[in-house]
């Protein structure tokens, strides 16, 4: 079985080298190429181009960062429509919104692809470990046909329904990790603000009912004040963004979600943008001094 | 040691019951006396009025709803600080802002009592079981002469420091605790909206690591759709209000917060602020159906 | 010179009595036929397909209420950018986002149309009077062409620039004209549940110089509590949307902007969207009582 | 007739001089008594104490910054309570909270001064005119008493009601007049980010009947960038947070006056509070360049 696998950031680079230990042969692709080298020496072939790297590929795994990006490879001369084999199946990991994993599935009929939503939950860390889980939509044959890959990069794979339902799993998750990431960095600096010693209100915080194991993983990032990014304050924005616009779409509002995403956007107009999700705690802080 | 307890709400009582189990001779207080039977019957012993509680007691414990009543039950004739034995000690245990604590001790002081700054963390089930969190402000001697109380009621003690520093803890907390229920409703909310089975929803995010312990024991009002208040929409949106004051008091920002009291304050408005915090999930949703 | 006019709401069906009254042959088009009838009789032709009405037609006029409906109406084998003549004018006068009028004039081009973004300020009893401010973007040749037709429309023709400058502008008025409503709502409903007496704080905020000539124009919908739609609350939820979806693509934040779409979204989801937007003030009130 | 008056900041430093003016005799104080200078000049006494400046007082004027501040200089042994006439009418144009003039009122009744909540609508230009607004609330004798005063200062009196009422509609107008200027700022931030000129959205908005005289006036310091404070964002933070304590008093929500005030919290904390409010838009803007 050929696998492709186009996108190699953060997520991507690491779900990728998995696959490969695991024993697949993989072809990929990167916008930048340096990104593919440690992949290659793994044993990856690296292509040029997308035509090039969907060409052969039975399974194509794409692990890219907007609906914009996701466009500009699929679509045109180059891209996945119009390059791919009849019947290849797309294991699209990207965070997208709803409307648009439904919107692509509809495109990859026409062009007899089969599409299976499969956004994943988990950063860096876990990606690497290969404990990701994934948010499956999609037909479940299509999955079964999957489920040896993902399992290669996952741990937990949860079958949500038809395309679409996995992408909206991934939204009511990261609509979670954003928010509570800004209620942790506006409790601590409520504290520090009001003078309470920095340190002591992370530990008791931290070993409180009301802070969740993603939260606690994030304390080290507080205490060192490095914010080197796993999930990192744009993608919290444009999640939020996704977010905001599915609710729309499904006649909802979240009035907290809706301030949360515009605190994360001042954060990047700030210059804040490439930086953990958990340096919005400096920014609301540093403010103050 | 006579040991005095005002105050027999939902917390009150049960902390009450855990000192008489203790083996404590208890006097207690309420201001609708039907709350005290189970006390009586324990061997408390009831009194009718706020002086004739506190008037032989050298530790006087306070578990009251508000800034406003505990300045009704302390000021005035028959209030503490025109009845209390000088030199006895005060435990306020009740949420208040940081800046009203301060104000209360000192005072006090003028009046020859000793104030302990002791909101604790932790509902019903906790207080129930004894297994409170203690935050507190005050002298350390002071908090020794009163840990065996502590111990009895609560499972850890935390000194963060001088007066009204357990009360800035205890806001630190409860802006997490409020606004990580929201987020959780929120969250649900929207993949519900869009499709997604409730069940599953719940599930999923009860597994996840963005959930937190305190998150997970909500997971069963969620299921069930009942929603008896363990910590009510009216108490959060007051805790809120005092948050938001001593963040105005200590010139920070919390503009997530801010948002998170007023959807608290409208569905307060609609009827909904006696039920659990819990409930906002049914209050954003159903407005969608 | 034929005139083709699509969408017949509240809006354009004023505006074409207008084009009518001006001495302009009018062919016009609705998705429900009914309210083309008094624009028939007062000389309209009447088609029955998009097709039909745009045939012939050297300028296009169209007044629909969203982006999906003008996709809809412009794609696709019965739609404008199949059966329109080559060379013909589109003057849109929707209200859309600037992103959404650059890629549509982009498409127009490609089947050489010519497109003039030409969003409309002002509401039902302004468009009746014919005085509309047109906020034009497109190239200066096309809006002199244009603009005898916009001149029997309006009363001030603004030419801002390129095609998405006139849909800018239009962002820019109805965010103001979305949050100064609410700005009034809340606080009249302060003033009421306060105690004051609603007349009172009627007339003292309506001969302040805080209060805008179009809040003035509502006060009778206050008094009256009357609250027939001259621009609905749906319609404010879904500027205030595209606003939102405007400043994410600028990466500028709006956090005033972002919770006022939210609660017009409340409102919108407890079946208040088809009444006029300064219906917020009841409901922001009534959740009081 | 005596009349004392308190407070020369911007505000009270134009309307003790109209007082002069019109013929009265002035007995001055404030904490930095530099500012009395020019009141000096003009014919006031200066007086370098409260209890000084009181004490011969039939009318008692005060306008000062905060309920804070008012305590301050009302209690203790050298402050008002102490130290004004019997039956002397205290007319306090400040801007305070509806319940603390409630309470304060309370207070002089004990020691048998009259009380007359008087704040006044308008800034540092229309104070230096005389024509403020009077917003009344208290007796109509006292009233009576005072008009000829207010009517020097002011060219507008709407008793509205008892004590109290005025500042619940001194609230009303300052949460239009705050959240207006936000919506503005907002709007032209958008326009600008979004790549239209400055200059163009000035003036297309301001001719716009979305526009309120007051946001007009504030137009020459859009366009100079010149922020000299008229009314200051510091000043507009504190009614912001006296607004949602009322709001909270009388249970209702005001989700945007919220986010509001939160705005012009971060832009005070990040050294902008003794600039004028149209600073905001500067604020908005700038993060993003």
């Amino acid at each position: 079985m050929n696998v492709a696998f186009i996108g190699l950031g953060i997520m991507g680079s690491r779900m990728a080298m998995n696959l490969i230990k695991g024993g697949n042969e993989l072809s990929v692709w990167n916008r930048s190429i340096e990104k593919a080298e440690a992949l290659q020496r793994a044993g990856a072939k690296v292509c040029t181009s997308v035509s090039e790297v969907v060409r052969d590929a039975d399974v194509l795994i794409t692990m890219l960062s907007s609906p914009e990006v996701i466009e500009k490879i699929s679509l045109g001369k180059d891209g996945i429509m119009m390059n791919a084999k009849k019947n290849a199946l797309w294991i699209n990991t990207s965070t997208v919104n709803p409307s648009f994993a439904e919107e692509l599935a509809a495109q990859t009929k026409e062009v007899s692809l089969r599409y299976l939503d499969s956004p994943v939950s988990g950063s860096m860390v876990v990606a690497e470990k290969g404990e990701l889980i994934f948010l499956v939509g999609g037909e479940t044959k299509d999955l079964e046909e999957a489920r040896i890959l993902l399992t290669t990069m996952g741990k937990s794979i949860n079958h949500l329904g038809k395309v679409g339902d996995g992408s909206k799993m991934k939204m009511v998750i990261n609509l979670m990790l954003a928010q509570s990431m800004i209620a942790f960095s506006e409790a601590v600096s409520l504290g520090v603000a009001s003078g309470l010693n920095e340190g002591t209100v992370l530990n008791i915080l931290s070993e409180s009912p009301v802070s969740s194991p993603f939260l606690k993983l994030k304390k080290g990032k507080f205490e060192s004040k490095k914010f080197d990014a796993e999930f990192s304050i744009k993608w919290a924005h444009k999640d939020l963004y996704l977010i905001l616009q599915t609710a729309y779409e499904n006649n909802i509002s979240l009035p907290v979600s809706a301030i949360t995403k515009e605190v994360y956007g001042m954060a990047k107009q700030e210059g804040q943008g490439d930086k953990d999700i958990s340096a919005i705690y400096q920014y609301l802080l540093s403010k103050n001094f």
